[in-house]
């Protein structure tokens, strides 16, 4: 039987840490997910990492050889190898994260931002395969973005990833965890959503049986079910969201000129009610020779896949060049 | 006498074009400027241009060889040679300004955006030099933006200049002449000042020779020499543009990571006055990885020089690839 090349993709969260084995094609031949337990060090963290890896590693079949290690993280710089303040993670203030796994597996091994890997996953396993130009925005707690020009991720000249999240909507505005106001975060993201349609409850008189819960229990998923239903608080919540989302992202296409733009994370889950009046107000606040020429789209990779999908790219974009 | 490479860069605007032979090192060997002319038919202004370059060549030291031409213009598409939809130039929908200049010269031509040609210049020739990852903003009339990354313009999907300009600042706010409402350029720019300032006479009291001014007289020039006297409302008048440049330069410190920024056009010419708050307002609204690593720097190239010099600058760069 010849011989497969398989990459490793690894996930890592604040709560979970999830990885897979995962061929050319983007195929996840096995995965595994596990807890972070972010308190941890981190060498005990790679350590109990590392067994689990192998655990899953050694049920593959024989002929699948590891070609490379793909890893997307928060706050990770891709230039550095290193994760560093990253809030979630008492990892400190900087870890050399692809070293610490170097020391386990001498092949090639890769760290980026998750909404990087995002885009690379898009770009070799979704919607983006065969476009040089385009931007993915994750759309979860908060909201990440990572950028393709030319066919390369925008790194700038510091190695992060770009942080459309941390774009200004309005300098009075919402406290952002970043310690700024008024980040696009803060509206548009599924935490965002929640804040709107607490805020519009108060504002407005419209019935809802959002008035009946408890505010701490609201979540997006209940929005975005009261919003099929009708419900007029729901509704304009998400309005409201797509203006604020739509209004940054013809800023960004005018910084960065893409071809389409995919959403995402749980919160773009919503679908059309939120990608419709999100493609409709980008369009309005688009410079005259952009109207008409973004997409606007879903991502392509299943959103329980993308993350381990998306570090996986990181390694076969590379072996691909 | 060993044989020294030359390239004719030309700047097309609405009201002059001037054109000057530009050596490796940046020195313009001879240049002209002549009337546009705008309402003449663009093979006609072709035909008068091509006269008068002749002229200025024949005036050159016969060891001066013309290895390429490089060109400014508003609206310029650097992918397909064109000018499309110049507002200040009645040369219709779509012009193949690059093919009818090659008419007359069999050598390389490129075109792009003014703003473009502004960075490849400041890369060449200017304070970019060795660097990598910058963005130019000239602030004239308008605000025109050229985005450098990993060392390359950035063009995005269809071949424009970035459009920094055209992000929003109120979608409610000043009409644009692009037709949208709140563009950073109706703010940012030497005719946003003036407008702020005439809003900032009606809204409030400070005494100040501007209320004396009839307000179709008053140029951003006049307000800078009054800032400089201390006069409040000139003062407030760059604080509010600062304020307001500041916040948009920091989204796009977001999205495309630049270790620098340099301003340039004749706004810039207020020097301090305009670019000690604008990094200030910038640095208040950074995402925190960002704090103190962008530098903001007047451009390093002559305002006079700096069109003819970023034209040739694009063959220049390609000569070096």
């Amino acid at each position: 039987m010849p011989n497969v090349s398989i990459v490793l993709g690894i996930d890592i969260g604040g709560t979970n840490t999830s990885f897979g084995f995962v061929d050319r094609a983007g195929n996840i031949v096995a995965e595994l997910s596990m807890e972070t337990k972010p308190s941890d060090a981190v060498e005990d963290f790679v350590s109990r990492l590392h067994h689990r890896i192998e655990e899953v590693r050694t049920g593959l079949p024989s002929h699948h050889s590891l070609c490379g290690i793909g890893i997307g993280a928060p706050n990770a710089n891709y230039y550095r190898g290193t994760i560093e303040k990253a809030v979630h993670l008492s990892w400190g203030e900087t870890v050399d994260f692809a070293g610490l796994i170097k020391k386990y597996y001498n092949i090639p091994v890769s760290i980026t931002n998750d909404a990087n890997a995002a885009a690379l996953g898009e770009m070799l396993f979704g919607n983006a395969r065969g476009m040089k130009n385009f931007m993915v925005v994750t759309l979860g707690t908060g909201l990440g973005s990572g950028i393709v020009v030319d066919g390369r991720l925008l790194y700038g000249s510091r190695g992060f990833a770009r942080e459309l999240g941390h774009t200004v909507v309005d300098p009075m505005g919402r406290q952002c965890r970043c310690g700024k106001k008024g980040c696009l975060e803060t509206y548009a993201s599924a935490t965002g959503l929640v804040k709107t349609a607490l805020l519009l409850i108060t504002e407005r008189c419209d019935p809802s049986p959002l008035r009946a819960m408890d505010s701490k229990e609201i979540t997006s998923k209940m929005i975005f079910d009261l919003a099929r239903e009708g419900d007029a608080i729901a509704l304009e919540a998400f309005d409201q969201t797509a203006k604020i989302l739509g209004m940054k992202l013809a800023d960004a296409v005018a910084l960065t000129g893409p071809e389409a733009i995919f959403l995402s994370g749980g919160l773009s889950m919503a679908g059309d009610i939120l990608l419709k009046p999100t493609q409709q107000y980008m369009e309005d606040f688009l410079f005259s020779a952009y109207k008409g020429s973004v997409k606007l789209m879903l991502s392509g990779m299943a959103p329980g896949k993308s993350a381990i999908l998306g570090a996986a790219a990181l390694i076969w974009g590379e072996l691909d060049l």
